[in-house]
C-alpha cells in the first residue's frame, strides 16, 4: 500500500461490462467465465473503487420477466449496500441484440425505433432505482456501411426526436437525472453519426432541453481518429458540458482497444488528468472517474483485478505529477504570459473606438516573430516530471 | 467538349493559392513559377470557372503600401470584369508569417492577437471591396505541439473574443458578409483547436452573433482523421450552417494532400455530390463549389489547367450519376422505408399517453431482427452506377 | 446475366468462413444462422464461383473424433464433386481457441507451440486430402499488448522454427503444397509480428526452404495501415512470391472490416486488378482470386449471396476497365517513357568505364526539371475510365 | 549537470539538417536564420554530442564549383577536429531539387536516373572524405501520386539497378562503407516504394552485394503508419541488418513531425531503448544513436539547443530505466518462461520421429488456456518504472 493506492474518495468507478468482460473478440472465444454482478461489486470495493456503472442487460438479461428483474435488482442493491458502493451512472444496451442491426434511434424501421425508446425508458427506470444521477447514451449501431440506405440528415432528425422524447420522459417522472452523450467515429458500424465529442456538443444545442444534456467523452473513441482528447474535453468543460468521462487507453488508427488507463500515450494521459484536476487553479471536473476498459485476453480473474488496480494507481500517480508540475517554478516562469493590459483592453470587446485605436497601434511583427518561446524546454520539463526524474 | 465540361452556371471556384501553388513542399523547392493573379483569373475563366477566392496576401503582399495595394486591387478588379469572374469568398492569411508561430487569435502574446485581428479587419475590407459575401476563417496556427504552453480553454476563449470582435466589426461597417469557420485536426500544428466541423458547429453556438457564422468544411481536413465527411456536412446542412465548402481529395491518416477532387475515394465523393445536390429531393447546397486543391508537383502550367478542369469535370460526372442513381427504380425500392404511421406517431413527441401506449405496444424484436435489409445490393448498385455499367 | 457475371474460369474463390460469417462482432450477437459447408458449396457454385477455401475448424469442429472428421470430409468432398467446385487453398485456425491467447507458434509456453504445430500438421493433411495446393498461414495471435512479455526477436525465432518444421513435414509427406504467409499489423493483438507483406517477404528469405514459401497479401490488412496495397503486391510479384491473394474492402485506420471487394477505394481496386491482370503486358498473377470478406450484419442469407456476386462482378468490371485503359491511345502516349539508350546503358551495370562516362555526361538538371509530366491528365483519364464516361 | 546529461561516449549524433532546420513548413516561412555548419559542430560538441551527419547539400550547395566545395570541406574538417566531433554517416539529397520531382533512381527519364546516381557517387566521395562508415539512402521522391505513371515493378527494378551500381562503385573505390536503406510510407509523395523497414529488408535480399546493405529505420516513418517500431527494429537486429537508426517522436496517422525523441509515446521509446541496449542480455546495437528531429517552430536558436539536449537526456533517462526494469525481481519472475525441454526438443527441428512423438504427446488445450499470464501486472510494472515511482 502506498500513496497511489485508490480510495473511495478518489471517485473511481468501473462498468460491470469492463471488469466482467470475458475476453471474446472477433477472432476468438471467451477466455474467462462470466462473473456475477454481486461478486464484481465486492471485488471492486476491495480494490478501492467508489462505484459501479452498468447497461441494463449487464444486470438484467434481455427479456427477463418482471419478477426475475426485481429479484436480481434486490440482490444487487444488497451487495452495493454491503460493500459501500454506489451506481453513479447507468446506460442502455442498444447494440447487442440483432434487432438493432440497422441502428436503434436512427433505424429505418419505426418499430425498431419504438422498441429502442421503450427499452431506454425501462433502463432509465432501472438506473434511477439504483441511484444513478447520470444516464449515458452510446449509439453504437447508429450509423452505416452502405450510406445510401438513408439520408444522414434523417438519422440526425430521428436521434433528436428520441432524445427529446426521453428528456421529457425523465422530466415527467420527476427524475433527477442528466444525460451524457458519448461519441464514437466507427466500430461496430462503418461510420457512426456524431463522430466526435464536438459533433455531440453541437447536437445538444439543438435539443429541446439542452440544459439537461452533456457529453461523456471516451479516451479511446477520440484517440482512434487521432484527435487531441484533451482539447475535446477542454471544449466540453469550457461549455459546462462535461457530465461524465470514460477513461482508458488506445492507440491511434486501430480497433477499439479499451486498454488499461495510462498504458498508452502517457503524455496525453498526464495532460488529461491535469485538466480534470484543474490545471493551475482552473475549474476542476467533479464527477466520477470512470474506467471503460478491460483486461487483456491473456489474463485470468486475478489479472482482471491487477488491471483494475493499475487503472486507478496510474490516475493517482499522474494526479500527483500534475500538481508537482504546476508547482515547479521553472514551469511557472515558462508559461507566465506576456501581459499588456492596454492592448488586451482594445480587443476584449468591440467598439468603433477600440477598432480605431487598434488600427493606430504600433506593432512590430518582425520583432514579435523573433522571440523564442521556450516550448521545447517546457515540454522536456513535462517529460522529466512524467518520468519522475525531476 | 462534352456534357461534363464546366460552365459558369455550375458555380465552380478556385483559390488564387490553389492553381497558383508553385509546388514547394517540406522536402523540396518550388517547381513552377509564380503566376500573376490577373493571369489566373483569365485562365480560370477560360476553363469554365465561375469565380476565384483569395487570402489577403495572395493578392496584396504582406506589408504592401496603401498605394501599392490600391493599384493591385484595381488591376485585379479589371481582370475580373474582363473575364466575367467573381470573388464570392475571401479569407486572411494568419499562418504564413513567423509572427503567427504561436497562433494568431489564440497566441499567448496579446500583441500578436491584436495584430491578427487588425490584419483580419483589413482583409475583410479587401474581401468586401472585391464583392465577397462569405468570409472564411482557417486558424492553421491555432494549436500546440507542447500542450502545456496554455490551458486549451484559454485558447477557446481567446478565439471567441476575436470572433465576437470581428462579427461586430462587420456589423458596424454595415457589410453584408457571413463568416464560415474551417476546422482541421493538425498540420501545420501538432494539434489544432476545434479539430473537426463538429467542434466548430458547437463553438459557433457560443458566439454573440451566431446567426452570421457557419462552417466551411474541407474534404481533406475531415478525411485525414478518417471521419465521414458526408456525415459532417450533413450535420452542418441540417443545422442551416453550411455556408461554404472546400472540395479536394485526400487519403486517410496522411499529410494534407489537397489532391484533385474525386481522385481519391470516389464513393465518398459521389455521396458528397449527391448530398450537396439534394439526395432524393432533400435540401440542396446553393453556394459556390470551391476547390481547395493543387496540381501535383510533377506538373508544369499546362498540368495545372488539366488539374483544374479535372476537378470540375469529376464534379459534373458525379452529379449526373447521383441523379441517375436516385432515379433508378431498384434503388428507390430498396430505400423505400418501412412506414407504420401509428408507431411513428407515438414517438414523434412525448406525452404520458404516448409513453403508456408505447409501453403497451406489441413488438417482436426477434422477428424484426430476422429481416434482411438488402444493403449489400443497394451498395453494389451504387458502385455499378459509379462505374458506369448501369 | 451480363458480361460481368462470374464464371468458374474467372477462378473466384471464397472461404467457408466468409459467406458463412454469422455477423457476430465485439458489440453484438450473431444475426444469421450457421450454414452447412455443403450448402455453401452448392450456393457458391450457383453464383459462379470456382472454389472454396477453409480453416480446419470451418469444416471439422475443434476436438472432433476421427470418425466424425472422416464423415464430415466425405460429405464435403461429395458436395464439391456434385457442384464442380475445388478447394485450392486451406489454412489452420490458430486464433479462435483460448489456448492461443498468448500466440500459437510464438507463445511463451512450449506446450502451446507444440500444440499449434501439431494442429497445423493435421490441418495440412486435411487440406491436401481436399486437393489444396496452397496452404496459408495467418498468425492472428502472434503478437503482444504488453510487449515486455517477450523479446520480439524471440517471437521471430520461434516462428522460423515452426515454419522450418512444417516445411520439412510437407516434404517428408511428399505433398505438393506451397505455403503462403499472410501479414496483419494488429487486431486481434495490439501488435502482430511481421506487420506487413514486406516483413513477411523478408522473413521468408531466412527460412530453410524458402522456395516453397510465398505470401498471401490481404487488401484489408495492408490498407488498415494506410500502405499502398498495390506497391506491396507488386514487390511480391516482382520477387515471384505472390502465391495467393485475399481480396476485400477496407478503410484506412479502422478495425478489420472485410467489406465487399471494390466497395471502398475503387481506384486502388482498379490498380490492383490491373496489376494482377498484367498491366500493359507485364506478368500476370495466375492463381485463384480469393475473397476474404463477409456480408454486412444487416443482411439475411439472400444478402450474403448478393454480397458474393457483388465481389465477383466488381472484379470483372474492373478487369474490363483495366484493359480499356491500357488500350487507350491517350494513355499510351502519356506513359510512353523517355528513352535514351545511351544513357541507360551507362547505369545498367557498373564498370569503371561506365562510371567515368557517367561523370562526363552532359546533363541539365534545370532543363529536366522544367518538363511537365502530364500526370494530372493521366490520372483524370483513369478516373474517367473508372467512372465509365470514356 | 546530472547523470542523464550526454557525453560523447553515449554516441549521440545529429544531422546538420536537424538542428539547422529553419522552421519552414508547407504553410509558413522560416522562423530561424540558417546556421553555419561549423557553428553547428561547435554547439553540438558543447551539448555533449559525439558526431554530426549530413546530406551532401547540407554542407556543399547544389552546383558549387570544385574549389568552393574543397574550401567548405576543409573548413568543416577543421571544425570537426577543433571540437572532437566525427561524421559517422552521410547521405545524398535526392529530393530537394525539382529535377527529382518524378523520383531519382526510379524516375521515368533515364537522364534523371543517371543524374541521381552520379550525384550519389560524388556524395559518397564526400562522405568518405569526412570519415563516414555508413551511407544512408532515403528515397523521398521515389513514389507516385498518379500510380498509372509506371508499373511499380519497374520502380523496384530501377532502384535495384541503382543500388547494385553504387555498391560496385564503393567496392571499386575500395571504400570501407556500408549502405543503410531508410523506408517511409508517404510524404512528400502520395505513396513511396518500399513503404516500411520490412519491405527494405526484403529488397536488400535481392541485391548483388547484400552483405554490405542494411537498414536505417526511423521512428517517425514507421509510426506514421501505426506499425510497431520496436518489432520492425527487432526484425532488423535479428537479421544482423540494423546498420543505423533515426530517433525522433511522431504521432500515428499524421504528417512527418520529427519531434524531440521521447516527446511522444514514451512507452514505445522505452521499449526501443531497452531493445537497442540489449533487453535482458540480448544483443545490443553498437552504432551511433542518431536524432533525425528538429525543434518546434516556436523556438529561437536557444530553443534548438534545448531541443538537442532534451533528445539526448531522454535517451539516457530511458536507458537507466530499462536497466532498472530488467533488474526488477518481480519483472524477472513474470517473464520467466515456462520451460519444458522435452517438448521443446520435439519441435526444434523436424524428423519423422519427432513428428510421430509430437502426434502422441499428451496436451491439454483447455488446461493450458486457463492459466493467467500476468501481463497486466507486467505492463503496469513497466509503466511505474517509466513514471519513476518504482
Amino acid at each position: 500500500m502506498d500513496d497511489f493506492d485508490p480510495r473511495p474518495s478518489d471517485q473511481f468507478t468501473f462498468g460491470l461490462w469492463t471488469v466482467g468482460n470475458p475476453g471474446r473478440d472477433p477472432f476468438g472465444e471467451a477466455v474467462r467465465e462470466p462473473m456475477a454482478p454481486t461478486h464484481i461489486v465486492a471485488k471492486l470495493a476491495e480494490c478501492g473503487a467508489y462505484g459501479v456503472n452498468l447497461h441494463d442487460n449487464d444486470l438484467v438479461p434481455f427479456g427477463a420477466s418482471a419478477a426475475e428483474r426485481d429479484r436480481i435488482v434486490a440482490d444487487f442493491k444488497a451487495a452495493l449496500e454491503d460493500h459501500g458502493m454506489v451506481v453513479p451512472m447507468a446506460t442502455t444496451n442498444l447494440f447487442g441484440h440483432p434487432v438493432f442491426k440497422d441502428g436503434a434511434f436512427s433505424a429505418n424501421d419505426p418499430k425498431v425505433r419504438a422498441f429502442a425508446i421503450r427499452k431506454t425508458m425501462d433502463a432509465i427506470d432501472l438506473g434511477v432505482e439504483l441511484g444513478a444521477s447520470t444516464y449515458v447514451f452510446w449509439g453504437g449501431r447508429e450509423g452505416t456501411e452502405a450510406d445510401a440506405c438513408r439520408d444522414p440528415r434523417e438519422g440526425i432528425k430521428r436521434t433528436r426526436e428520441a432524445m427529446n422524447f426521453l428528456c421529457e420522459y425523465v422530466r415527467d417522472q420527476g427524475y433527477d437525472l442528466r444525460f451524457a452523450l458519448e461519441a464514437k467515429p466507427n466500430e461496430p458500424r462503418g461510420d457512426i453519426y456524431f463522430a466526435t465529442t464536438g459533433h455531440m456538443l453541437h447536437f445538444i444545442e439543438t435539443l429541446d432541453h439542452k440544459q439537461m444534456v452533456g457529453v461523456n467523452p471516451e479516451v479511446a473513441h477520440e484517440t482512434m481518429s487521432g484527435l487531441s482528447f484533451v482539447h475535446g474535453v477542454a471544449q466540453a468543460m469550457e461549455a459546462g458540458k462535461l457530465f461524465h468521462i470514460d477513461l482508458n487507453g488506445q492507440r491511434i488508427g486501430r480497433y477499439d482497444q479499451d486498454l488499461r488507463f495510462g498504458s498508452e500515450d502517457l503524455k496525453q494521459a498526464f495532460l488529461l488528468v491535469r485538466l480534470l484536476e484543474g490545471t493551475l487553479g482552473g475549474e476542476r471536473y467533479e464527477g466520477p472517474r470512470h474506467f471503460d476498459a478491460h483486461a487483456y485476453r491473456t489474463e485470468d480473474e486475478a489479472g482482471v483485478w491487477d488491471f483494475a488496480r493499475g487503472c486507478m494507481r496510474t490516475y493517482n500517480i499522474l494526479r500527483a505529477k500534475a500538481r508537482a508540475f504546476d508547482a515547479d517554478p521553472q514551469v511557472r516562469e515558462l508559461i507566465a504570459e506576456a501581459r499588456d493590459e492596454g492592448v488586451q483592453a482594445l480587443t476584449r470587446s468591440y467598439s468603433s473606438e477600440n477598432a480605431a485605436a487598434l488600427r493606430g497601434l504600433e506593432l512590430d511583427p518582425a520583432g514579435l516573430a523573433r522571440r523564442g518561446l521556450g516550448y521545447e524546454r517546457l515540454d522536456q520539463l513535462m517529460c522529466e516530471h512524467l518520468m519522475g526524474v525531476r
